[in-house]
């Protein structure tokens, strides 16, 4: 089949690249494929994290994606000549003070559900192992199941593989163009060109509301949350594993890249400007500091702050849309790197007319909406 | 007379651009004029500001050319197309805490002897005067006479006036030529093309001890103070007035300009390098905000580090160096825009063999070597 992809932030690149292997011939469109919310994440493959809003459908997507995630990251080193440098080190929970422990806890009890196995670590445990790690902390939980990735290699080598497996990128926008309830393809923005297509995948991120052609009661399920970063530089990295920390209630992450860089992030604001702001840099130091009181030292080489999707259920909206042919795959809000294999997978089931796995076929779009979509 | 300046700071256009008016041809080198620790200044005309240091020749030069400062920007006003943005609303200095608020009762008596007029101003006047500083400041100082500039519109008009006036821009760095004990001139690091001159002002700031050509015994005087300085926006600046913050014996200030930015600094660092560090940025946020909560909600547009001259006792080198026809302008560490039309005013005096005013004359490069500059 003839597939247009729209959108090229992670998620589109990767179903795109993984369309080819079915066969299909696939064109995408992004005016700068890799530079949106994909380029400001910190790369974390970590249901867990989630799992501390308590939001099982999320954390089953997650788990699962997780699980593809070695295969997916092999699949594409040998289709580009990029390693994605995925660690395995794993994750160290940290809670500050008594209420922090016991939020951790209970995200604990959550994951122990799932098959997520977290231990607990002593202070002995945890200085031989991060001995970085600022004495006091009150609890420490090692997932060893956590995985990361180097956000940037992977848009990297997405963009490779894709180039290599014939992927045709269009460096504009693109809305969808229907009639008679089907798809027909797409319109470049820029160049107000044509494109026909069989189907059309729409993974626009938090711009799948700006997108003309998507049913109207799919608008504004999607909406932009920001959230900014530092990236940080260490002639000796601090630690070896992710850490995700509650500092009296504030989250704050520091994600070690196998280059030295540290990504620290990173905030949750209900708001669509990319303004990097003195309170956002302030809190993720603040807090960050106070767990890694050696990251003073640290160069400080980027700041950036990104929109997000975010959905109402923070669970991405992954299917089929009701106008035939005509598929969504966005608002994966904070999960977006973690879920690429999974989402990827489910959109290729669908174009097999097979059914996705059991853990995207709940995130449909029709859950907002009682109408069911038109078979 | 044919004159020579090396380095393209504030002080080297100043003076190249002043020597123009007493007839002198003058030919400027510098790769990037502009682009040094100038560019990071925040602009304060606050000769206040150096005095919790206590350093009494450098508080007279400073007040010196404080008074210089009006009829310096409106000569630069009449001779380029740039208005320099100059203040006249003052600085408050703020004392956070009973120790602080004794650092800056110290200060204050040591002004009143200098004709610089402090007032202690209560929190209601304070909430009058900047609703946007935090209720609870122990202390609060007006200096009605302090003035600001913005830095980098001081930068452009010095250009402006200097190119307009005739001033030859060689975009290389240079070193002296000296032969049987007299400048010859000058020679460029990348073309090597040889400059004569009659005269040659060093006015490298932190970089004096690299050019080729200056008497060994001045080697070493200036030495590279790294400071590291925010700027922030915001749509209605939070404070009309420069403030000068202790809390609890850390300094920090806020320089507001007339276009809306705010200038927060800055860090002293005995280093040379010019990375951003997470320690300097989050500093510079944990003390401003602390005064000025309301900042959080500022843009952070841009972070930055630079290398000013420090020199054994704080204050500039200025004037001869013992060879004939070899001046220096350079070491003035955090008071470069301060010290400015004063020391372009001395170095005319000098080429006319006339005496340096007072508040410049002790600060003879000899003061820091026992041999007296030749005659």
């Amino acid at each position: 089949m003839r597939v247009a992809v729209i959108g090229g932030g992670v998620i589109g690149l990767a179903l795109a690249w993984r369309l080819t292997a079915d066969q299909h011939s696939v064109d995408l469109f992004d005016d700068r494929p890799g530079h949106g919310a994909s380029r400001a994440a910190a790369g974390m493959l970590a249901p867990s994290g989630e799992a501390w809003f308590g939001e099982e459908p999320l954390l089953r997507a997650g788990v699962a994606s997780l699980r593809q995630w070695p295969e997916f990251a092999a699949r594409l080193g040998k289709d580009s000549d990029v390693d994605v440098g995925l660690r395995t080190e794993g994750t160290i929970l940290l809670g500050a003070d008594d209420a922090d422990a016991q939020t951790l806890d209970q995200a604990d009890r959550l994951l122990a559900q799932h098959d997520l196995a977290a231990r607990r670590i002593d202070r002995r445990e945890l200085g031989r192992m991060e001995p970085a790690v600022a004495s006091g902390v009150r609890r420490a939980l090692l997932l060893e199941s956590d995985l990361s990735v180097h956000n940037r290699l992977l848009l990297d080598a997405l963009l490779d593989a894709g180039a290599r497996r014939g992927v045709t990128y269009h460096r504009e926008r693109a809305d969808v163009e229907v009639s008679d309830g089907r798809v027909r393809g797409v319109r470049g923005r820029t160049s107000g060109e044509s494109h026909a297509a069989d189907v059309v995948v729409i993974a626009a991120g938090h711009e799948l509301s700006g997108v003309a052609g998507l049913p109207d009661r799919l608008r504004g399920v999607v909406r932009p949350v920001k959230g900014q970063i530092l990236r940080l530089r260490m002639p000796d990295p601090l630690v070896r594993r992710t850490l995700r920390c509650l500092l009296h209630g504030d989250p704050v992450y520091v994600v070690p890249r196998l280059d030295g860089e540290l990504v620290v992030g990173a905030t949750s604001e209900e708001l669509s400007d990319h303004a990097v702001t003195a309170d956002g840099v302030y809190e993720l130091l603040r807090r960050s500091i106070a767990f890694l009181p050696g990251l003073r030292e640290a160069e400080l080489t980027e700041t950036l702050a990104r929109s997000r999707p975010g959905t109402p259920d923070n669970a991405p909206i992954v299917g089929e849309t009701g106008v035939d042919g005509l598929l969504v795959a966005a608002g994966h809000y904070r999960g977006g790197v973690l879920l690429t294999p999974l989402t990827a997978e489910a959109i290729s089931a669908l174009l097999r007319d097979e059914s996705p796995p059991a853990e995207v076929a709940v995130l449909t779009p029709s859950r907002f909406n009682p109408t069911p979509p038109a078979e």
